[in-house]
């Protein structure tokens, strides 16, 4: 079985993400902490994730630089993070300058030294926040960049298996796969329970309610 | 004055890098310790650059997971760095996947938060050891990647000056910018002195020699 690397937050994209991945390859999953206020929950998110599938080779990264540059409002908390509904052309307050490069260049990476040909990330350019890393342009750009930048050329490539679903699509295969949405977490804000008022919120919430489901994960202010 | 980074890894070519940035940009310095085995020496070079030069906002980095991942005999000590002469068409194992792209993504982020618009590296194509990421394909590339996925858009951008010069023209280059030499390491061991026999030595010092200049660093095995 070939091997892949699969981009593994916590969050619900990822992890139906890694399922889609494990139909067909061996994966090894990542997990990177940003130094984001919710980088703990994610954190035990994953590892209740690697758990639940009894994945091997499991690497946990730390690049909370990202928060002391600053200029997010998930990583620093003078910034409000944005409510409700995305604005269309608008990239809102919680982008995180350049993320998802730091994220793939650590899976290029591992997926060098390991002989991993694909690596899977659970960017979604529908019903999404606008971020500009994570269209389809930039996976197609950032294959370039490993095409003519790594030893690998070629030989890897990623993939972002729901970049086109909408959220109520993404709850759907993720159900169709029995993945474990209860170890999941997609809040900004991070309190004991989902604040149900941040665009990551409204936009999970919004996918289970279309998609006629119960999200398993508990709310402050709104209850499902 | 505009802002730029400079990449500062404590070797020749990023202090003449740096050099050329500071002619027309208030430079930004950033240095980034990968786990290498000479990293400590980098970084005391590094230190004393900036302090030549009074560079303000200087930003450290660590990303040594890029020592836990391995696969480079500059990260892993049970590979030994090749000697000598480079052989054209092959890449050492010195090379250290991916290495450019974090070390880019890096002052992307930066450039970002502090609203720089040019970003200095000392990557060079010319008499170098072949990475595939220090090539003009792989700068255009990554300027593509900055233009498709981060908020800045087309407002930063990578520039290598120094890209296809020879180690003898970047000497020069540094002579005629009074650029510190004697603050920089570029041997690949790091032992109290610089070995004189790895292929990062051995260009340094074909360097020197073409230029007719004295490299004021010391060699454990060949004078100068």
């Amino acid at each position: 079985m070939k091997k892949a690397i699969s981009l593994l937050s916590g969050g619900m994209d990822s992890l139906v993400t890694l399922a889609l991945a494990m139909q067909e390859y061996e994966v090894y999953p990542l997990h990177v902490n940003y130094g984001n206020r919710t980088g703990k929950k994610e954190l035990h998110c994953y590892r209740k994730i690697v758990g639940h599938y009894a994945l091997k080779g499991s690497l946990e990264v730390d690049i909370d630089y990202l928060a002391r540059i600053g200029g997010s409002s998930l990583t620093d908390s003078s910034i409000k993070p944005e409510i409700g509904i995305p604005k269309a052309g608008e990239i809102p307050s919680s982008y995180v300058p350049f993320r998802n490069t730091h994220l793939l260049s650590i899976a290029v990476s591992y997926a060098e030294v390991l002989g991993a040909s694909k690596i899977f990330i659970g960017a979604v350019e529908e019903d999404s926040s606008g971020y500009p890393d994570c269209t389809k342009k930039y996976i197609a750009s950032f294959n370039e960049l490993i095409r003519v930048g790594s030893k690998a050329g070629g030989k890897i490539e990623v993939t972002a298996p729901l970049i086109d679903l909408t959220k109520s699509a993404i709850v759907k295969k993720g159900l169709d796969l029995r993945v474990p949405f209860e170890h999941t977490w997609s809040c900004y804000v991070g309190n004991e329970k989902a604040c149900g008022r941040c665009q990551s919120c409204y936009l999970r919430q919004k996918g289970f309610r279309d998609a006629g489901a119960r999200d398993p994960v508990q709310y402050e202010k709104f209850g499902d």
